[in-house]
């Protein structure tokens, strides 16, 4: 007998080199359709990354690590320059497909550094190079995520009511999320959390995706709208809030889905403790402080159109549509890393979590 | 040259006597379609209500006194006591159509002490008083939103940014709106005030509603998602906040729109100080607190399927979808009602001010 498939079975973001292509899953269709995509092509690399096809700030990291890669195996040549050249375009083209989240630069960066450290090399060794660096982001992601997830679990208890906002979940890393990996590793242990998510709007991750990966691994999941995340603080509900992050500048102020920061203000309110769970990829110190974060405005049309097909808003009306938001670090109970969790004051805490990651 | 017709063009709710019927927008059909509803039965009236088709803590105060003097004019008999028998089981009916909106039960209430007040009277004589005082609810209706708004337009000054959740505007009342009433007077008196209207899922009313009436009223408005009011505030777009409401507590607790809470929150948080435009009929000194207040449970649909067409979450998943939220006193920097500005300690200024009204 076939045991049915769910969402967790698939790898959210697959290298597939044989054919030289990456697979996978497009987001846009789900919960209603586990569509499969096949990318070979710059363009449907950057298409991909630019239509939210394959999201969340890890994961981008992992697309943009093997998006580099087959194009660099594309590049037919044996000169080095030439081949740089070449990289150096394509790296840039992948680059401008998304602005606010770190990882896709640090990727492509990380990328391009194996090409300059191994001038004295191939062209074809350079590219099998390339090939195991982007795996290792990969690996990487899923070692990073299960540590978030060990450290964000000992700041909750057995039968808690945890929120999360937007989708900072499996679907949005190789494995476990990040948000979410203390949720999937408190359910692995019988920890009966109580979950709410946000359906965040404009593009509904929350609904589409958050409470569809849980509820495919049988976490207790119930879906809100994000207007009513007040309402189930209030009705003491909820014990502690875990979100993602795209950005955390240097002072602690973080960058995430829009409404995040309305979360922050509503949990703070409520003396409820707010956690930041981020990769040390997104810790970005040369960004002082959250008024640095260049954030993202995305087409009005995800606002006033359900998906491109019904109109829900006056024709012509003027639309502002950031797909981000900035919450200020006095909101933030802590910032959960791989090495541990960051708090107040957020300079010297990110600056020591930065030293234990190059130690 | 036929001028093209705007919403604003046609009443909320209007009264068809000869034809034995209210005639209504169908405001779910907005903005895509301007369609009137011709009701004649307690259910269609009933199902109006329930439906949002006419929806506004006022509008629906204006269309039950309408309703159930519909309703009256249909009892045959001549006898008092049949007459009045027949009338409470109508107006129970009607008062079951929406249970937090306490203009439903005040219109109702008020429509019911007509009739014991003149049990001496005929049952004809009776119907046309019924008529009258349902009239005069609407023609109140009108004098109070044009007292709120000077009231509030008070508050504010030429330029001032200003963003609303829900929809408290004209289509909500007979004209002017409640929250709206200070933008509808500025504007005719040339303030030009930047709006935020927050779309307000799940029925998208901000969108729909209030985006489509003040656009068509030449206002300077921007449509956002609820998570983006966050943003516009930490930007410094936002000078007031203007939100309506559909019971106010004792100690100043508000019930509205489930969001309105959070933005609340916000605004606490950025300074910004946010006005609850509320005409007296919606002041409870009866209840406490707002935890007194039952807050209305939709139905999970609303959040799950757009329009009852598309479907954006998962299967079986779990929803809590309150209609309203609380926003708690300590978050609201005045209630601006037609006899004045009540400011903290709302728990004696709101007694004041109903005190102004019953002098």
């Amino acid at each position: 007998m076939e045991t049915k498939k769910t969402i967790l079975d698939y790898e959210t973001v697959h290298l597939d080199d044989e054919n030289n292509a990456m697979i996978i899953i497009d987001q846009t269709q789900l919960p209603g359709k586990t569509e499969l995509l096949t990318l070979t092509t710059a363009k449907q690399i950057w298409d991909a990354i630019y239509l939210l096809q394959v999201r969340g700030a890890p994961a981008i990291g992992v697309a943009a690590g093997y998006g580099i890669y087959l194009l660099a195996k594309q590049i037919v040549t044996e000169d080095y320059d030439a081949f740089y050249k070449e990289f150096k375009k394509q790296k840039e083209y992948l680059d401008s497909s998304r602005p606010t989240a770190v990882n896709l630069s640090w990727a492509l960066n990380r990328m391009e550094a194996v090409v300059t450290a191994n001038q004295d090399k191939s062209v074809a060794q350079i590219k099998q190079l390339l090939k195991e660096e982007a795996i290792e982001i990969q690996q990487e992601d899923i070692r990073v995520c299960k540590a978030i997830g060990e450290n964000g679990l000992a700041l909750v208890k057995p039968g808690d009511g945890i929120l999360t906002h937007c989708n900072a979940g499996q679907l949005a890393t190789s494995r476990y999320g990040t948000a979410t990996a203390p949720i999937y590793l408190g359910h692995e242990r019988g920890y009966e959390f109580r979950v709410y998510a946000d359906e965040t709007r404009p593009l509904l991750q929350g609904a589409r995706l958050t409470a569809y990966e849980l509820q495919s691994a049988g976490v207790n999941v119930t879906l809100i709208c994000d207007s009513a995340s007040s309402t189930v603080m209030r009705n003491g509900w909820i014990d502690a809030i875990f979100v993602g992050c795209d950005r955390v500048a240097a002072n602690g102020d973080v960058a995430n889905k829009v409404g995040t920061a309305n979360v922050a203000a509503v949990a703070a309110r409520y003396h409820i403790p707010m956690y930041v769970c981020a990769p040390t990829s997104t810790i970005d110190l040369n960004t002082p402080t959250g008024d640095q974060i260049k954030i993202e405005e995305r087409p009005a049309e995800e606002v006033t159109e359900m998906w491109y097909e019904k109109r829900m808003a006056p024709d012509d009306v003027r639309v502002y549509n950031p797909a981000f938001d900035v919450t200020d670090h006095e909101l933030i109970a802590g910032i959960v890393t791989e090495y541990g969790v960051a708090k107040a004051p957020y300079t010297e805490s990110l600056k020591e979590i930065m030293a234990k990651k190059n130690a």
